[in-house]
This record gives C-alpha cells, structure tokens and sequence, in this order.
C-alpha cells in the first residue's frame, strides 16, 4: 500500500475560538490529500465519485501556522468504490512527524445518472499498483 | 428605503484562534441577510447575479453564540446591476442593537452567456417600490 | 431518548462546484444542532468538551436554500464524556422530513489542564432525564 | 514596493454550487497571502493586529483545482496601522498570469488592552525595506 503524501499550513480561518483546529477543518485536508493522490496517479477526481460516508478521530489538536503532513493512500476498493484512509501529523522542528488525526473516506462510482456504477479499469489498475 | 432583516447565531466555525468571528464570516452573514431580502421581494437569488465587488468595515467583534441581527438594503440601483447595503447588529439583553460591522455588495445582472443586461424588469419593479 | 431539532436553511457557502452540499458542512449543522440541544438542557457548550470523533453517512443531497431538520440526541453516556447521535433531513413541501445524512460526534469532558474528567453531575442529570 | 508571492490550489471547499470560487473565499486567499509576507519580512502575524475594513474586486472567476497566485504588497503605512494590497491570479499553462480578483485589507495594531497603539519600530522598519 503507498502513501501518498502532501503538506499545507493551518490558516486562521481553520481555526475556533478555543484556539485549534475546528473538528470539521479536518475533513478539508482529507480532501487536499484525495486530490493530491488523485493527480499522481492520474485519476480524475470529480462530480462521478460522490462520497456515502467519513469519519475522523482526533488525538492532539493542531494549532494556526502548523505545518502540516496529509498522508492518503487506498484502504480499500470495492466492486463499486473505495475507500481512502487519511492520517494528518504535525511536521515537528527537525522534521518528525506528530499524528494528530487519522480518517477514512468511502466514495462510490456513479454514471451520468448518478446511480452506483462498478469501479472503472482506470481505477482498478491505478489501485492496483498501489 | 426599506431594511430587511433576519436573525442568526453566531457558529463556533465562524470563529478564530483569536476568540472572534474571523473577518471573511461576516460575508456569509451578508448572504444570508440577501436571500432573506431577495425571498420576501419575491426574486430569484441565483447564478445570473455575480457579484463584482464587496467591502466591510469592522466595528466591534462579534463572539461565539452571540445572537446577530443582519440587515440589507437596496442601497442603488445601476443600469446593469445594483449594490445591497450590509449591517450587523449584536442583539443584546433587552433587545437593543449593537452595530458590529457595514457593508456592501455590488451584484450585474447577467445573461445565459454571462455578459451583463440591463436589470430586469422584475428588479425594477421589486426595488421601486421599496 | 429525547430528539432535540432545530432548523436551518443551507447557504451557498456550504455548497460545492458539485451542485450540492460539500460532505463537510454537515459537520457544522452537526455543531448547530448539538448547541441548540445543550441550551435547551441548560448546559454549558465550550472548551471543556474536546470532539474524540465524529462520522457521518451519506443517503441523500442537500441543496441551496434547502431547509433543514437537525435532529440530535443523546447516544450513550460514557465514565468520562458522551456521544451524541445526529440525523439531519430536508423539510418537504407539506412538512415531512427526508433523512439525508446520519452522524455521531463522541466527546470528552476534561479539566483546565485538558485531562478527561468523570462526567460532571449535572451532565449525567441533564441526560439522565432524556 | 516590493510584492509578495505564494501559490496555492483552489479546493472543493471554496467552490459554490454556481461552479466557480465563493465570493467570501477570496478573503481567505488574501489572508493566506499576507501571512506568507509577514513571515518573509520576520514579522509577528496575531491577535494584535485586528482587521478594520476588507474589500474585493472580482474581475473574472476561479475553480476548482485552478492554481492561483496571490500577490501581497504594503500599500499604504498609517500612524496606527497600515494596508495591504492583494491581487489574485489564475497561473495559466505556460506560467502568464492572469488577474482575478484585487483587494485590499487595513489593520491597526493595537496593545494588550486592543486599544490602537503607534505602528511598532519593527513594523515601521521592515515596512520601509520594501
């Protein structure tokens, strides 16, 4: 299983009033890191895979300006989808990486109709080779 | 000119680290207070009025859980377009306002190939008589 | 179990290029409806309840200006935090409500220095009468 | 007058249901963009620095997954304060750019107490440089 790995900063506008990262916020990164695998694996990533479940567990909260690692790689495909797991970690001074979140995203095929439509070949061999 | 108004609370996402509503939140309470004026005109709110420009200037901050006040007006109308006039209150006890932040967006009235027309007929009319 | 609900209408800036609402602003309805919920129980909603986790199922879309039913309610009390389940649906023409997403967030409750805490007495009354 | 550069990618988040950028996410591309200066000219980005008006010109719309590059550049120092110009680019293939979106955003800096204060040495010094 590879993983694909991308990093951003924490803006202002992802954080609360309680001073971190709100809940939510998360779930943008999740999808900066499904984008970003997306692009190097050369999949399209659009309107046709529409997401039917997420979740996240949160362990240590981020702060405004961290320096963030967005890890997503393929949990699982199905006859007609997959699911995609996620893990954010802070990028410590010196480098090691601190786990903050860990998530998944299970997504599903669809046609022009919007109706479940089994996994493309494009998906099943660029999964594949993962 | 008449003032429209509708109430919202004030989301723990619209907040920042700095226990404030972040400053591009008060856009979003700027939407809000449009479509509520733009659905008891009887108008469409929709695609075909892009918006070419919006300020705010900010008075006093807005909190976690406050109960806001959000007013709107037609502020001028143009040729090929008009500009709504923005203000949000805090309500406070005993229902007094507290004025928090003023603003504008300026909205043209576009066609299916989105170049400007003269501002319908229905608009015309609706701000006319406000 | 008593259902708290509460009402909303969905603003453009919880919409995607998609068309529909993006899988990440049901989080903050999530939020609104679980404030609603503790004011109505007279407890506090703040800092002291960090989010352990949270998931959500996709049925169906919302759309712009669609209005909402938040329903929330207590899942299952833990030694030291809660869960709060979460169902959110569209209000049809007429009144009846279609289920379009389905969530839980787990909290817990902790001291000022951010240490889980046993479940503070008025909480365990507050949700022992629902 | 020196101009600030960073590049960043449009996400799903930031897009409305009319297919292009949300009009309110501009601002969070303007804070990203003033966040990167402040931190090349080893100056403080916090709570002390409170925004007192905003305003955007749209000229032409983002999408999703467009790159963009946001440009940051003093326009203007005041006795308490000071304003930033910001320009919005679409990175076209090739690298040209082309304008998007310009604003601006004028802060004060203020003490402990949020009263506004004179612009620090350090503000008016790394300020001159450029």
């Amino acid at each position: 299983m590879k993983v694909f790995s991308t990093r951003l900063r924490v803006r202002y506008a992802d954080t609360d009033t309680s001073g971190i990262v709100y809940y939510a916020s998360y779930f943008l990164y999740f999808e900066t890191g499904r984008v970003e695998m997306f692009r190097e694996l050369g999949l399209p990533y659009d309107y046709h895979l529409p997401i039917v479940e997420t979740a996240c567990r949160y362990r240590a909260p981020a702060r405004f300006d961290d320096l963030l690692e967005v890890q997503s790689f393929v949990e699982e495909t199905r006859s007609k989808g997959f699911r995609i797991g996620h893990r954010v970690h802070r990028v410590l001074d010196g480098g090691a990486l601190e786990l903050l979140v860990e998530g998944h995203t299970a997504m599903v095929t669809v046609g022009e109709d919007r109706r479940a439509v089994p996994l493309p070949p494009r998906f099943v061999e660029a999964f594949a080779g993962e």
